[in-house]
């Protein structure tokens, strides 16, 4: 439509569009020094599974509603080559016995085709996408609760072991069961049977199999997240904190009295069908604490074209893109990083830095340290914390995120004890550890060679560190006796005792 | 003294060090992205002109206090090569009659050779570092008020006209004028006189060549210059300013109870001399108004040993390195640039966009847009504006660095005017045009084509705008129609009508 011939497209965009039950969305992003960069999105509200009847008919008017939105999203898609763009529609697409109308006008207004994907496959791409985007070691349950879908997925590395997708949704069951619009326990008590109902049909090979971890990929855990935060919790999903804030949600009583501090006006309307869904599945499952994901479906099929940054290591992965993209001085980083190590292997076992990542978080926090320096010296510490604030970091969990945003604000100069205070992965005690070690840790890789990191001793008396350095070592470098006697003030001033010997 | 043989050095870092009269200073930095990244400073009050007598003997205390300090410096500068490491003594090295006594042991110390520059080569070079950090189309007065002298020239370009380098500065006014810390008009107005009598020996020649643009180099200005920003004042210096902040030292009666809003404690101990100094400047050479440079003595020395970045236009190389160092899509920050040029020029007479130099920070806005991206895309608006208000922008001044700013964090989604009002570059007025019309453009260059931009016009009535598409174009683009319509929300939201047709 705009002038003769095939104009130029934008080779390096890549285009995911997710035709889902609630809302259609369309993530548009580049590649930039080894992470996906987001460059537009446009989502609307389509609420598709709200126009599939009982008999499973779309009506005209959800269809309509549909193709309206898909003209907008065919403006863009246009200028993006087809081997850049997919497509997928999920469970009201899969429902619906009508689907080949919407499909035939679909695809014409989008020039593109559509894969409608069954359940399992929904479910396999909704894992890579977790698998993508968190970081975990061993065995993880995966959870996508959608608008008309729920997946559970078991795996390990980017390797589904079990795969499941129930017709539960949460736009579904909001129609079902919150259709007066009551936040009453006799709505919930349904929603949560019949959820459970559902999830009784796979449970048992689940139980078999077994998880160490569970992660949460969908908006609902996302609010119990961020309801979490408003009451200043940490970011772990339990059942008795479900229970808690579906006794709150009770407590509003009706829907356009439900306000709950942390809770989004955009996900107030199938936030309490969201709930019942997920303590049915905390409750059937037997599941003891959850985070939420980075990803899931778009970023499943995103990746999946993105041979190149597929990664075993997601949190490496993300580690290595910072400092491509903040042209970090890796080489010091990582000097910095084994210094902090070394630091660390003399007291991890008096000051209990192996539990709770915390040594992983001291090096991610090293490699990190220098982050802000792009944008100016004077205070880069705390540049490169907003940046690390901001920033999506695939691999770390939002709290493990603040942690390391602390770390790299007090990494120098001052010392801010508050924020150590305000991060939720550990106790301000073993945010205070860690902080010391790095602070001392840039102090020592200071001439950034590693050929002349002195070699050195750290003893611990409860929290009263002791530096010893070689004899008449502090004599020849005179500029690090300076930074340490420095040092020993800011800790002092903080309240923690540090001596150089 | 770390081990035998010749360790590797680091080739990409380069140091200068400024062994001035007041401080010695240290500044280590790499170039990234085609400009300049500090990495390190090491600064130390040594305050050398404090020891020299009348007789021009520098005393030993003096001496030993510079030793100190340059076997700190040692320490950084033995991982440097050579080649990249300039150090630079000025006014109180030049005067010191027993210099040598103090070069034999420096240069042991330091390892490197240090030149001690006459006056006019060190008018030469800060006004090779004005030249390099400061935008400037005509000819411009450049003033440095250094501890023990202060540098007077006139230049266009890249080439001074005038140098001159007078043994005045705000050390050993200090010491001449206020030794007993009184702030009284006595010593105002001795100190004054004094400076007006050296500023005389020099003025007629300036007064013959003239100047368009007065910039200040010196720790004096940027003083001044944070007294009236804490004022909430604009940048710009004048005589009657000045006068005023006179008048406010003087109510405070004594070094001792000095306080004014914006002066740094590290500042106050030679305000007053400088400013002494800076009012006989005004007052002789009848300076209308200046603004602070982003370099001086140090950049001109760096940017000698750094060919590469040489550039006439400064702002130009300025923003070149941001759309690098933030991976910024430079084609569709130009198209941008383009569409608000185009709209501008629809309406530059009508709005008086061309004073300020509107124009010119409009197109900067547009260039420097999606900084924020690199970060995170939902609020890359408000990352953008965080990091134009950390970074240095060479050849813009700060007032111009908070406008961009604001028109960075404006450029999309809600309007936040408050920060529009608390720039001070221009009026509210001529700061809310230019946000609207960067808005449209970024919106009509929405699909990143050149092809397809459409033929737009716009038109005012006072504030209120209309922008004319051709007949039944957003019919067939129905993204572009559901964006603009949302800006006319967004507008008539911050108070501005705006119609689409």
């Amino acid at each position: 439509m705009d002038g003769a011939g095939k104009p130029p497209q934008h080779n390096d965009i890549y285009a995911v569009i997710d035709l889902g039950s609630n809302s259609f969305h369309m993530l548009m992003v580049k590649v930039v020094g080894g992470s996906v960069q987001v460059i537009g999105r446009v989502k609307r509200k389509v609420r598709l599974a709200a126009g599939l009847n009982d008999s499973l008919v779309l009506s005209k008017q959800a269809m309509t509603r549909g193709w309206e939105c898909l003209a907008l999203f065919a403006e863009r898609l246009q200028d993006i080559p087809a081997a850049n763009i997919r497509i997928v529609g999920t469970a009201t697409l899969r429902l619906a016995r009508n689907v080949k109308t919407f499909l035939v006008e679909a695809e014409t207004i989008l020039g593109q085709p559509i894969q409608v994907i069954s359940g399992e496959e929904e479910a396999r791409i909704i894992y890579l996408g977790v698998a993508h985007t968190s970081n975990c070691d061993s065995n993880r349950l995966v959870i996508d609760i959608g608008g008309a879908s729920t997946e559970i997925v078991v795996g390990q590395g980017f390797q589904p072991i079990l795969l499941s997708s129930l017709n539960m949704g949460c736009v579904t069951f909001l129609e079902r069961y919150f259709g007066n619009n009551e936040l009453s326990e006799a709505n919930f008590n349904a929603a949560i049977t019949a959820a459970e109902h559902e999830i009784r049909t796979i449970s048992e090979q689940y139980l078999t199999q077994g998880w160490q971890n569970a992660v949460g990929a969908s908006g609902t855990v996302q609010a119990m997240q961020e309801i979490l935060v408003g009451q200043g919790k940490d970011e772990v999903i339990t059942l008795p904190r479900l229970e808690a804030i579906m006794q709150q949600a009770l407590a509003c009583g009706h829907m356009d009295q439900l306000n709950l501090p942390g809770l989004a006006q955009e996900r107030k309307q199938v936030f309490p069908s969201g709930l019942a869904i997920l303590i049915a599945l905390f409750r059937v499952l037997n599941i003891s604490g959850m985070t939420l994901s980075g990803g899931a479906l778009r970023e499943g099929v995103l990746y999946s074209m993105l041979p190149q940054l597929q990664h075993q290591d997601v949190r490496a992965r993300t580690l290595q893109s910072m400092m491509v993209r903040y042209y970090i001085d890796q080489q010091h980083a990582e000097r910095v990083a084994d210094m902090a190590a070394t630091l660390a292997s003399q007291l991890h076992q008096q000051w209990n830095l192996a539990s709770f990542e915390g040594l992983a978080m001291l090096r991610s926090g090293a490699l990190l340290h220098e982050l802000g320096l792009l944008i100016e010296y004077k205070n880069h510490h705390h540049h490169g914390a907003y940046i690390i604030s901001h920033a999506e970091l695939p691999g770390f969990t939002r709290a493990q995120q603040q942690l390391l945003m602390a770390l790299v604000y007090n990494h120098r100069a001052d010392i801010h004890k508050e924020i150590l205070s305000k991060q939720t992965m550990t106790s301000v005690l073993l945010a205070v550890r860690l902080t010391r070690l790095l602070r001392l840790s840039v102090i020592l890789s200071m001439r950034r060679r590693y050929e002349v990191l002195p070699e050195v001793q750290i003893t611990a008396q409860a929290e009263a560190l002791t530096l010893n350095l070689p004899d008449g070592w502090l004599d020849h470098h005179p500029l690090m006796r300076a930074e340490l006697e420095q040092e020993v003030v800011y800790q002092h001033q903080a309240g923690w005792q540090l001596s150089i010997e």
